[in-house]
């Protein structure tokens, strides 16, 4: 096992930057060789942050080729969602381990292309979903796995984010989401919510996503926002955004249950996943945070507001031994130490020379919604099919990982 | 305007018996004239309440024939879900309004048969939906038509009730949904939520809906119910339930709106219909009770727990004129008012003598999302298309009523 592992960091925007000031001064074992931003003061600013932290400047650079030539073992992509599947790919030819941060895929043959790659390089690829590692979706997992759900036979959550600043301030700030919005119209960013839902649900692992339908509401939040707050900005003034305000996806999956997905990201609202696990025994729901167990909680079938909040217990009855493991290193350490968990899920698999808790199929089926999302809109919400990644092998029992972060 | 309306009432289970109470109790200026359900014990019951309150016997049958040929006014379709639509056209045809509770269509054909009953004769036919006279939905009505949610973009609601007791039990209660769940499978029972929502985003007044998709999980609730409250219950053990546990149906609107309906009736949980509704300038959520305005709850953007329960007070602040008016005639009405306001609606209509506030092609509309998810999950979750039960009028303005409850 590695003590020590090399790694490149790729993409120093606002994220990126505080991802890669996460690595270096929280997660163990890891040195930070080279750094790389498309734009020259990002990528200064992410080689100052590791020459103040390390002591040694590391490779600063604008093309991201450079950091696949670097002697690394590891390589976090952390750019705009449209460069991650190929510079995926061309870091794991170059034989490095990939960690790449969420998003959508453009196309389908993207993610085959991601799979093969990492078939042929024998390199994992694992998307960074930190989703899958907050505590009320560790601790739903295990209730499952516990059989406390009974039978899970539906699942939704949603990417429930007012974007709206983000967005139509987008050239300001150098932010690639503005044209998404213009241009495309999908699920566009998935993996939060399915994420969790995926490994409640066993997708890869025994089930698998069958087929999807996607649907988009009118867009109309983003110019109304413009109206409000940007109505000097002329050209956006004019502008069609084709992204619709609500995109609401459908999977069915094999062993029959129903997965719906909510993308939620320019209308006003409070922040959410909408994390909702419905079983035969029991139901958890984020939006109020509330469990129901059958057998305990029908007295208050008609006095819902008495549950409201009584999922805290649960999480803390329920907390997911990787949970409880990592609580002591999570003070602080952002986003409720979720980045925490899944840098550290990533970096053990490294040292470990071993695949990583979350691979590439994993990685491919769920970006793939985005794909499978815009031809199913593109279609007049046609039902579109996922293809199977694994080959079948999504049948067979996953070899036990010994990384201690794995959720199998 | 007549000052008393003579009825017939059809259906006297447990929901029948309680509103014929209602209507003999709290409706002013009704009398009720014959009663009938296929059971006699239940006919009886509807009697003697009739005869204790308003001293006379009525008609008393075990065929509703015999109150379609009696000197009635109007009737009131309370019965199984399978006879509303035939009932309701003989009863028009026999020249009487008619009043219809809620429940889905079971062909599009009955659709179009009811429709075309009520244009021959002239006689309206309402759809008896109670929650669109329900508070929280009167208010948000109200707020959206006062502009509070600037363009509404995107709704939802569902059909939240564990019904399995109910379900399970229906042979030992004489309820005909047992017979429903172990033969169909599409979203039974949709109008609670959809109701509401048509009447926020105009459906057959200027909007109309489209199409929509269905989708159903897998069946695995009400056998776990048997299994634990029911295993003596050999046949219902070895039965094989058809309808899926939870049934997502998205709808598409003319102006661009996505509606998403859930059936959720045969898994364990709260009571709720989930009742949401989002524009360009607010949202409102009923599984919180919160509602949030752009430009006040902003700061609250990640603490959506401060925003739980605020609902009450933006429901009072926007209280629909009607909600107001009928305050006063509410107390322990039952429903928390909704089916006192609905009754009187359609009573106000026939003493009008005029159409009623949910006329028939609101009733064929909402009814025919039944016979199109059924469809919908046939055909593999493939797109059906809404007829336009309207010729076209949906574009035009509807004549203004002199009914008080109306809500246009």
């Amino acid at each position: 096992m590695k003590n020590e592992v090399k790694v490149g960091v790729i993409g120093l925007g606002n994220r990126g930057l505080s991802m890669l000031k996460l690595i270096i001064m929280k997660i163990e074992g890891v040195k930070v060789e080279a750094v790389c931003d498309v734009y020259e003061d990002r990528a200064k600013a992410g080689a100052d942050a590791v020459e103040a932290k390390q002591g040694k400047r590391p490779l600063m650079t604008l093309d991201y080729k450079d950091v696949l030539a670097a002697d690394v073992d590891a390589v976090f992509i952390l750019s705009s969602w449209d460069g991650h599947i190929k510079i995926a790919i061309e870091a794991m030819r170059a034989g490095k381990y990939v960690a790449t941060e969420v998003g959508g895929a453009y196309s389908l043959d993207d993610c085959f292309d991601l799979v093969a790659a990492s078939e042929e390089t024998g390199k994992p690829c694992m998307l960074l979903e930190n989703c899958c590692y907050g505590r009320k979706e560790l601790a739903v997992l295990n209730a499952v796995r516990k059989g406390v759900f009974g039978e899970v036979v539906h699942c939704s959550g949603g990417y429930h984010h007012d974007l709206r600043n983000e967005i139509t301030f987008g050239r300001e700030n150098r932010h690639y989401r503005l044209n998404e919005y213009l241009n495309r119209n999908c699920e566009n960013y998935p993996t939060h919510e399915l994420g969790p839902i995926a490994n409640v649900i066993n997708i890869n692992r025994g089930n698998r996503m069958i087929n999807l339908v996607s649907f988009s509401s009118k867009a109309r939040g983003l110019h109304q926002y413009v109206e409000d707050k940007k109505s000097d900005d002329k050209e956006l003034l004019a502008a069609e955004f084709k992204q619709g305000d609500v995109i609401t996806t459908v999977i069915n999956c094999e062993n029959g249950e129903t997965v719906v997905l909510t993308l939620d990201t320019s209308l006003p609202r409070t922040y959410s996943r909408g994390f909702t696990v419905r079983g035969t025994k029991a139901a958890y729901f984020e939006d109020n945070d509330s469990h129901f167990l059958d057998g305990k909680h029908n007295k208050f079938e008609f006095a819902p507001r008495l549950l409201w909040g009584n999922g805290k217990r649960f999480v803390k009855k329920y907390d997911h031994p990787v949970w409880t493991m990592c609580r002591k290193g999570l003070v602080k350490a952002g986003h409720g130490g979720m980045d925490w968990i899944v840098f550290n899920a990533f970096i053990e698999a490294v040292k470990l020379e071993e695949q990583t808790p979350i691979d590439v199929y994993d990685t491919a089926a769920w970006m793939a919604v985005t794909a499978l999302s815009d031809a199913s809109i593109k279609g007049g919400n046609v039902r579109v099919d996922f293809p199977d990644f694994t080959h079948g092998l999504y049948k067979q029992p996953r070899e036990k990982l010994k990384n201690k972060y794995s959720l199998n």
